[in-house]
């Protein structure tokens, strides 16, 4: 499981026997269990999470309706993004496993060491933080272009795993649909293959 | 007009002299005219873009209808995000100037000959990518929330001077409705106010 991180890492770029050691050695792990919340919303969270084992669901509660806006899974970042700023940034949002979770716990202190040590790492930062940007930036252009029922096969396609993961309703409300539309979108999709 | 790019740095922390100069120099202005395109649909993109200057829409075609997912105006980047593959990644969406519009071009071996000669900069690409990612996470979270209403409200609010600067249906299809229920949204707004 530890192994995760080095993984994803080397897909990216080839790194050096010393810069994964260095890696490793730095590494936190943090276990949280079903139902923990990892950060709750008014929180002031400035971690990063990258998960070795388990799920976490992004929600925000709008006029008491709780809407998911994002899972992460097995090799995913969750990242802070405010560790750049001094100020205190309260979190609108929630993250909460959705079951048993590891993650690897990254701090601006933990990352400021790592490239003092490791100078390069700091530029393989850059490149992973573009690829993850990269990636978001794809799903809010197609969150904001396709319609619900192919935001639904767009996710079967990309995270089929979530289906068996998660309530229904859970998905139902991050493609933007009650969880009756999801039925009907389903009964569609299924009378189509 | 060329110390915008300076003033939008010295927002997020302070810079030597050396390095404004250094920064300066290494600066490449681009014009456009109204109606040309910076990136288009398929073209293999690796750029990033400042603007000085001007108003750029980004926008895709689907099932051929024209419909906008981005409007960037003075003191924003529109980052590629594919410099850090060697692979060629062709770009899914386009770029035009809706306005006559002046760039900073942002080049990876650019950004590669300023990380050499100052390599605190390095640091502060880092932090400015985070500042770029979290303005673009909490839109895409504020986006799946919002209603339609809400989103143009939020538009408003936040770049007030698109509604003078492009054409209703852009923004229809921008806060994701027809140019119909963009009228009707505006009527209410306006009896509520």
């Amino acid at each position: 499981m530890e192994n995760r991180l080095i993984k994803y890492f080397s897909k990216l770029f080839s790194l050096t026997k010393e810069e994964i050691d260095g890696i490793i050695e730095s590494m936190e792990i943090k276990k949280f269990s079903k139902g923990d919340f990892i950060v709750k919303e008014g929180s002031n969270n400035k971690d990063s999470f990258f998960i070795l084992e388990g799920l976490v669901r992004r929600f925000k509660i709008i006029d008491g309706e709780d809407i998911t806006t994002n899972f992460y899974s097995e090799e995913q970042w969750i990242l802070s993004l405010t560790s750049f700023t001094e100020k205190i940034v309260f979190s609108e949002d929630n993250l909460i496993c959705m079951e048993d979770t590891a993650v690897v716990l990254g701090t601006d202190e933990k990352a400021q060491e790592l490239y003092k040590q490791f100078p390069r790492i700091e530029s393989l930062a850059i490149s992973t933080m573009e690829t993850i940007f990269y990636e978001h930036q794809k799903r809010m252009d197609y969150y904001m272009t396709d319609t619900p029922e192919k935001r639904y096969i767009r996710l079967l396609k990309t995270h089929p795993d979530i289906f068996q993961r998660v309530p229904q309703y859970h998905i139902a409300s991050y493609i933007g649909v009650k969880p009756e539309s999801l039925s009907r979108i389903r009964k569609r999709i299924v009378s189509h293959t």
